[in-house]
């Protein structure tokens, strides 16, 4: 047997997608097809180029492929979804929804088509319903479609507990659960500086703050940049999925995940504790909730619910 | 003593300021500061807390600021320049010129006021004239103000070779002079593919056509884009400059330097091989050139000059 | 100003010694002096060179020099002291603390003889009366004088934990205090999988069998080489310590430290939460404890101090 | 399908054998069984615990394993081979050289017998000779039996010139053919400083005293260390090479490589270019040679076939 390259293809070459392509090919986790649509074929092209000619400053061995054209990704060992429009100023949610939704169809034949044993990790909002969308056009298994949103998260929150303590992110840790920024259920009697738990280290009034500046994390962003979105830390987060599933590191991380009776849930998805590894969600870890961390993860799981209705 | 962070401002907050601070932080080379002035001082603040938000997620310890206020900036180790217009359609190059000349001596009179002994790498466009205005305007010593083109055109040359070879780009090695872009003087007979000599491993046809490439590796992307030029390469290349001046690496990189006597030229700021290290360009290594590759620099040469009489 | 190269002594040449060197180099972290006395000089130098030999492969520029001489150690940024005997066959534990004893203050001596302001790591056994004894000797503050055991203790208790749940050592945390190995206080309700509590995802019975490998897992590995003991995770241990304070990455990691009433300990160095950064030891972090850890830390003490008498 | 990891076997738990474990699994490269018999399987042992613990720290997540069991080493999708003896004072060449070819037997057959597709690179001495034994035992295609020399070589080669220059190891290239050490072909000419031939940097005399220095690299280690030889730039030249290999990355390196006529000569494991990926050795560049150094490699060759008549 000889060695096989892997083969990452990246749907969406907006901010997002195109800079987890790059730290996807700077970390050679893979080679990389950056897939848009024309007019963004050109764009995408062009980003796809500058990436490659970065490479040999900073040291890095990684084919890196612009197209609009799916038989380009074919064989994808792994295919992450970045593509959809963002909200704008007077649209609906509802119209929102069903917009991302047919893109999610759309490209979810497109990625099967050419690679029908893929892994997808989908970060179009609202994330949870179209993690589920995409996991019904497929035809995939579940453990193979999964949704990126408790890694951003809880890296925002992380980034705002270190600051405050004044002390290293490496040593931050936080937990996350249920929907995507304003439904986030954050957990922060399993979060730790140090190992110490933060209830101890920082006041309640505090740690509330920084819950809810968490939980507006992307608003915040979206705020200050007037025109856009957050990409730098949405990126890292995906890409540390694929890592742990490229390189099968049983990572425990929050994922979007279909359950199937976890949580006393079923049939949809939303943002739990999870192993990621070879293949997939190898595990769903449950843990033990309060009544009102049970109460916010319903209330999570409902708003979810109240967007898969809006999906046709 | 104790041990001190090293800071590094970077000016001008758009796609290449901000990918250059974003790699300064991932790599952990210093704090970063990410100046921009309104109305680009909100998004410099969004970008950089953004970047600061995958410090977690791709375990770097960084503290990344977006400012408009000079103060922020103060003590600066290092300062990356980025700020500046590219030319539109129907601009006059003098306008050009004379527009991002009154940009440089703006910002480096703010930055030598808060960072006396600094250093300075330029990358704003025409990069030759730029590091001329910026080494007056900085009152300066020459080491300490250095010019960004050669790193990014030998990295497109490179990638163009590794690919047309199908070999890795870490074995690839490219040498240019002179000015950046068209005025590039390519050194092919000092380019290797794994120690080879690339003449006698690519026909000089392809290689004329892969010179051609990179002279107009700029505009290639441009094109592509549709709207902006590129940033991944041109970043890297700066934190590549950065890095071995701050890590006294004594690396051996193209720069643009201010000669006094060297290649026969006085008073201008050129392309040349340089040593960079903690005191800046350490030294001009001095290379024998033939008559063609003599002629191309001093053609080279009068491009900057002719740019260089526009200057106020 | 121009940038200086940090500058790192590794005080004997041992497996550890020249381990951490290694490390450090690779990482970059700073120009590396590996010190040893005759008969081990030239060994010493040997290990160097052929380290500094790798930096080409694997792409490090760090100059290592091995030497016996301390005038190479002058000005040093830090220094990590590795150097004296493990306790041979029939030799007493007095003999053992009294021979390493005089190498402490032999060494220390030196070192800040040509380095007045350094900052020091101890690893030499027994760790706790040996940082104090060089505390001592070196008249240096006492945030400056750090001992490393906990580092290592909680990376076996890691290793064990991710083994047994069958994840990454990423999102394994573990918290000790107290003395090395049989001394060892971990505290397991401060340690974690993915943030989750390691009570309710191991049985107490398997979690009490991790914690005695822990305690003992500087004997399993002498066990398993027969001649001599573990090196590659303490070295690593001591590089994160260096790189948390070279970085002034004010990192939260044990470490042995000077207690003068926390913990209700005076005058004795023992391992303790702190956050290291630029100036060493910049915080002692106080837990709460319960009964059984507070008498288990109590007794931990005794230990040291029954040691602490032994010195003379 | 799923993703696979990548099972690396090294055979010889000595210290070359150790520090490759260790380095492959730093970089994750893949899981690593270290193999050795009695009575050094227990320190086999050891020293992979050792490794592991240092992972929570290092960061890096790979399995490593001691054993003396060949059952361990199954589905090896790459084995290094370290195991061997090194020339004793007394002992006459050819019984090196018979005593080394029967543990290449033995340790291949082993190999085969659970891994009949794998990859094989080797180090043990007398290297050429040791390689084409393996490739002979095994039964493999010839591109995928592979012997190192020339990185090792190049890599002082380079350290020592990049000391010369007082430049970034980075910068230097180095260029080596024929066998290792005494035997080593240096193509100065081909070798370069920033892409600047050395001639041109260094003095004649300079040069000749560095390329005997670099034949003589592997003495002046074991000099040094008084008992052993070099380990640490040996690990690095084997872990380069296997990553080229498993990363297909098409590195240009050289290797010993079975000769079909290259080079004019027929049936010989020899040190030449190589382009190493997936496949292997996927192609032996020929290049130009002057007289004088046709000589040299075939004086080397003539080396080579010197102890190949040894074998038995």
């Amino acid at each position: 047997m000889t060695f096989k390259r892997t083969k990452i293809s990246v749907i969406g070459s907006g901010f997002t997608g195109a800079t987890a392509a790059f730290l996807l090919a700077q970390k050679e986790l893979g080679d990389v097809v950056l897939v848009d649509i024309p007019p963004m074929e050109d764009p995408a092209k062009g980003k796809a180029l500058d990436m490659a000619e970065a490479g040999p400053v900073l040291g890095f061995d990684a084919r890196v492929k612009g197209t609009s054209n799916y038989e380009d990704t074919k064989d994808s060992d792994l295919v992450i979804i970045t593509a959809g429009i963002a909200r704008k100023p007077g649209m609906s949610r509802d119209d929102l929804v069903q917009t991302n939704q047919k893109v999610m169809k759309a490209v979810t034949t497109d990625i099967v088509k050419y690679s029908p044993n893929t892994t997808i990790i989908v970060l179009t909002n609202p994330v949870d319903a179209m993690t589920y969308t995409v996991f019904q056009a497929s035809g995939l298994p579940k453990e193979r479609v999964i949704g990126q949103s408790g890694v951003l998260d809880s890296a925002r929150f992380r980034t705002f507990v270190a600051e405050e303590l004044d002390v290293s992110v490496k040593d931050v840790t936080g937990f996350v659960l249920g929907g995507h920024g304003d439904d986030m259920v954050p957990l922060v009697r399993y979060s730790y500086a140090g190992g110490i738990p933060l209830e101890s280290l920082i006041s309640k009034e505090r740690l509330d703050e920084i819950v809810t500046r968490t939980r507006k994390g992307g608003a915040e962003i979206v705020n200050l940049l007037g025109n856009g979105s957050a990409y730098y830390a949405p990126a890292a987060a995906l890409v540390e999925m694929a890592e742990a599933i490229i390189k099968d590191q049983r990572r425990i991380l929050p994922s979007i995940a279909y359950l199937e009776g976890e949580y006393g849930m079923e049939g949809i998805y939303l943002g739990v504790p999870t192993v990621l590894g070879a293949a997939g969600i190898e595990k769903i870890i449950e843990i033990d909730l309060n009544q009102e961390e049970k109460a916010l993860l319903n209330q999570s799981a409902e708003s979810v619910k109240a967007v898969m209705k809006v999906l046709k």
